[in-house]
């Protein structure tokens, strides 16, 4: 989810520009929380609100804060869970040509218009928008002013930054960490890289919506044009020569896991229907299983709901070959709770702990955890 | 896929049958290729013989040999790679119970019958079954003899075992190797556990449909019963109470790899269609794109395919929220290559090495690599 | 620690035999407990019997049964912790040319003869053996018949295989494992390839002598000539062009730990007086603080003597460099046991557990833990 | 090496200072080099000015400057090589009580007057400080002016920071990272922990003495006093209370790297002598077997030197128990070179690349690499 954005243009050393055509080079040097704002918050939105990928089930507004302790997260709103964050910008992209953003326009005006049809989901995402086109509400311009001629023009042709397009942007990919790079097409002259909406972490999809650890934060980069890049290294995938999507490239330091528990779901949805091969269907049944399964530790469901969305879960397709079944795996580090979450051969008896606070209302209470050297404070 | 399965009954030390309700713990401990026959292979299917998961791309069957060098495959066909394997069985499951079957007749039956309508993949699947209902056609049942009256009936009733369903089967998991847990859902007494379809390796999806590098193998189980597991620990996520899902323990054992390259796509199809939050559409994207990228390096497109289909990537879905579009990533380890496949900085100009075998028609030469000390052949 | 070892020639392909100079490149291919056996053992001998690294703290044998379940290990004499077996063979080598036997038998005769002058590790270790010189005690010869001619001579020249020497030898490198390769010299024709010693599990250093989970086990090797390799790859380390050492390449299978707790020893010994950098001493006081500290959970230190030198425990030189301190460390990867070890900020108060069963005197019960499928017994 | 630290006192929450006999918690949360300077280096000492780990083969000074882009460094005196930093204090301890300062300088100095006796380490650092007695020279004591009577007083009895002692200090675990923790004996009131001497990257050993990439760096800790925690976690392994050491719990955040190559070391030294299961003499001969083989693909030894000493290599003592030989290991991970430095069955022919900048003299050029936005500097 995004929150906010930097948006810079990139320049050989001799002092061109980068030119359409170019691949830049985007490696992550560093990147962590804003000093002294350390925390970070994780939502799902109410259902007439925009939702998130379980509003059918969980229609109602939630929120859970989190306090960072270096690498690590914990929240009150969901206590027994702490993980270390593998910390990353939800968007990076580079600005659209005139011709790229016409295309993005019209095919997203289609499926608003047209999607109903061919629904899909479970039939059930119906108050979830289909697209999220330009439109004049809730537009931000940076110095633009709100209200003159120049702000209408752009606000009611300016792509809007939700989903991953073309050109990057909001892909979080939760493993876009220290020492990655992304390597993306270049539209127009200068790039125009905008990044952002920085994840403390992020489980894989997102689920929630604002389901990530939003947080402020920094982010170093380095940058590097590579000179007809798009040519040598990006296939177009489409009818025209933009339709192609960046490479990243993952670094090799994340959290190590030893062991995960993995749900399975396949593409037959919640009324029992076979949907032919869809993963979306398939995941969202791995999800719910995976939901499901954790509420039996003491947790609400609602709690769940945002921790798998923001904590370092792998969402996997792994089948998508045998007629009519996808499968589709989410995959749980156990060591991230206080408690062993795996199934025992003797069931145990009695009922569970429960964890009370919770995540239907909560707000920041404005301490942060970090300890401060007392001799130092004067 | 599927080549052969066996299938075992299980009972308590104290000489009691699992029972419908109960969960059975199954634990791989070991498995490998069968000794003296170190070989496997990855295939596609023809477009008008069931295809794969980009029939519309590659219509023609194609196949590789794969050699293991202990942990190690390395295909003549595919030159230039060699990767650890991440041994596992594509399948294992409990039987269903009559009412079960049912279900899946029914639900797949329907999907045949009226899933035209609403086909998607980019409209490129019509030749692809919808489904695989049960038939005489190619039925093997064992010691059942082809033709008598008992196999007609069977034959007509006996769900096909090429989609993983409510109880485990062909769920073609990569990572259930050594180590590793399956709880198995019992839904007759006994629980009727079929496992086989042993993979020397696999990519997440198993994308060319005879995906993974099939062989010959064995496997060495330790199973539990779980008394009343399945209330304990599985959610009924539809209709009725058979509406569930195996959980898997994935154990510490994996070939680590440092560096990936990852290829992303979003939810527009080929021609340039938005598909709504459809994480297949994205997917088979991000397959594409991975396979054009990697032809750049003296490589045919369809070793390419086979290559993704079997060698250890990674597929996920990243981001499933962001209307329209979803967000699949499929992520490639970069040293199972010899030469280094990373974009670079500077284009490098010239054409590449052509690397001529090709997957096209290939034969097994029955020739295996495994040196034997000639000392000891007397 | 040597149980038993196989020999075997090596030939190139067109019927040539590795000739001196060569290096031969051996894989691991496969390995295993033998099927049937699955079962191992670790001890430590009687101080007046050979003893161990820690032999003045713990002077009297002790032993412990290992069950094995698929990768994963578990002992009745140590309950409670349970982990997964990096296996590998402790000893692989070549045969040495009498000029190199002639080396190692005069300069471990010299330290056998005036070694006492010299002696460190705390002056603690006068009852173990300085070295070990060929004799006829204890000396089996496979087919050469006990007490003929023949055998006293060889028995009289041949070097023990206790300590690993330029000849690689027992080596105990744990991490040896599947899809690792060894480079060793070749001293003779045909290089003579001895190897066997086959460990379960071992931690760094081995430290109760026969400290690893030794068991019968089963070896697949593949070996390569590369002519001329000695001088390409080896560079002399001594006097003679034979004093060199093997080469090896650890594969990118290991069980991945998460999590470790880390123990420290500095060159001072228990006496508290100073040694000049000298790591063995460090790493002493490393493994006495790391048994001190686990006995508090439950624990005799006799089983943390043991449990130390079998589990796939890390013991490193972390600093060589610090007048008058060396530092080693030990690290324990937590998983390993089924209670969280760490220390905690709140003190626990009361007794812990005492866990009964010790390895002062423990007997093999014969009963092998793997699951048969009652259906598969006629 | 130490470049410099802080002082640091800690209290509880309830304005309690630390006691003796308390554990003092703490986390590193955050640190890297300071913004602005991202650069450091890696030096060798000359023989005469307190050499190295091998200065008996490495008597001159050398010295490598080290560039960060991110996570990896790489350096113009080095070319060929870049490898993600494993970032860490070199520094933690806290303040030694007066009774504990006197055990340090007497042993030490027993073995300053005393140790020439019992030299080991091939008798060749006969050049290399015994010990660092407290003394005047070079002493530097914060704001207490030089040459007053406090300060001569001081200098005189406080202990050189060079060794790791009871209390921590100079440990150089190159583990200690993000999300690791250090639990500190307290020995006086409010504990007064150093640290400092942070490193960019180092390896086990740290053997050229100044040997780490030191840099300007920042840290973040939080830390919690455990009441009473030396008698319950720590175990005094020397004739007082005081003789214990620091644990420490390395958390799930590395590098990871795929493959190794590891160089084995046994306890002979370079004139031929055994030595009696000597860790140190052992890893001297693993370090010196690594250098000259890589100086095989086109370095200077004395590059070597430096790298090994700076890079994320792993130091492990193997075998400690099979006399007269320890077997000591120093791992390599392949990755961290532009070229593939494992042995090759066919031994190339011909010249290697002569890669001419060294290391014996160096001045850093003031040119860092990060690259700024040029739209950002106006």
């Amino acid at each position: 989810f995004t929150i906010s954005v930097a948006q810079l243009e990139f320049w050989t050393r001799k002092g061109k520009p980068a030119q359409p055509g170019d691949l830049l080079a985007v490696e992550i040097c560093n990147l962590g929380p804003l000093p002294g704002d350390e925390w970070g918050f994780t939502a799902s939105f109410d259902r007439e609100n925009g939702g998130g990928f379980l509003t059918d089930h969980f229609p109602c507004a939630t929120k859970a804060i989190w306090y960072f302790e270096g690498i690590y997260a914990y929240s009150p709103q969901i206590p027994g869970v702490r993980f270390p964050g593998l910390t990353h910008p939800g968007i990076v992209g580079t600005a659209p040509s005139r011709e790229l953003l016409n295309i993005w326009n019209e095919r997203e005006r289609e499926v608003e218009e047209n999607g109903l049809k061919h629904l899909k989901l479970c039939e059930v995402l119906h108050s979830r928008p289909l697209a999220n086109l330009p439109s004049t509400k809730g537009c931000h311009l940076g110095k633009i002013q709100k209200g003159t001629p120049e702000w209408e023009k752009i606000a009611n042709e300016a792509a809007r930054t939700i989903p991953g397009r073309e050109n990057g942007g909001n892909c979080d990919i939760k493993n876009l960490s220290r020492g990655s790079k992304v390597y993306l097409p270049v539209f127009i002259e200068g790039a125009n890289v905008s990044t952002g909406d920085m994840h403390f972490s992020q489980g894989d999809g997102e689920i929630a919506f604002c389901g990530a650890i939003e947080m402020s934060g920094f982010l170093e980069l380095k940058c590097e044009i590579i000179k007809g890049g798009m040519k040598e290294y990006l296939t177009p995938m489409g009818p025209t020569l933009l339709h192609v999507n960046p490479i990243f490239e993952i670094g090799p330091v994340e959290p190590r896991f030893s062991e995960w528990l993995v749900f399975e779901g396949i593409s037959v949805d919640e009324s029992g229907r076979q949907h032919f091969l869809d993963a979306s269907v398939a995941y969202k049944r791995a999800v719910l299983n995976a939901i499901d399964y954790l509420s039996k530790f003491g947790y609400s469901k609602e709690q769940m709901y945002l921790l798998l969305s923001c904590c370092p879960c792998e969402g996997r397709i792994s089948g998508i070959v045998d007629s009519p079944n996808a499968i589709a795996t989410f995959a749980i580090p156990t060591s991230i709770f206080d408690q062993d979450i795996r199934p025992k051969t003797k069931v145990p008896v009695g009922p569970r702990l429960v964890r009370t606070p919770d995540v239907l209302k909560c707000t920041y209470d404005g301490n942060l955890p970090i300890t401060k050297n007392p001799s130092a404070t004067t």
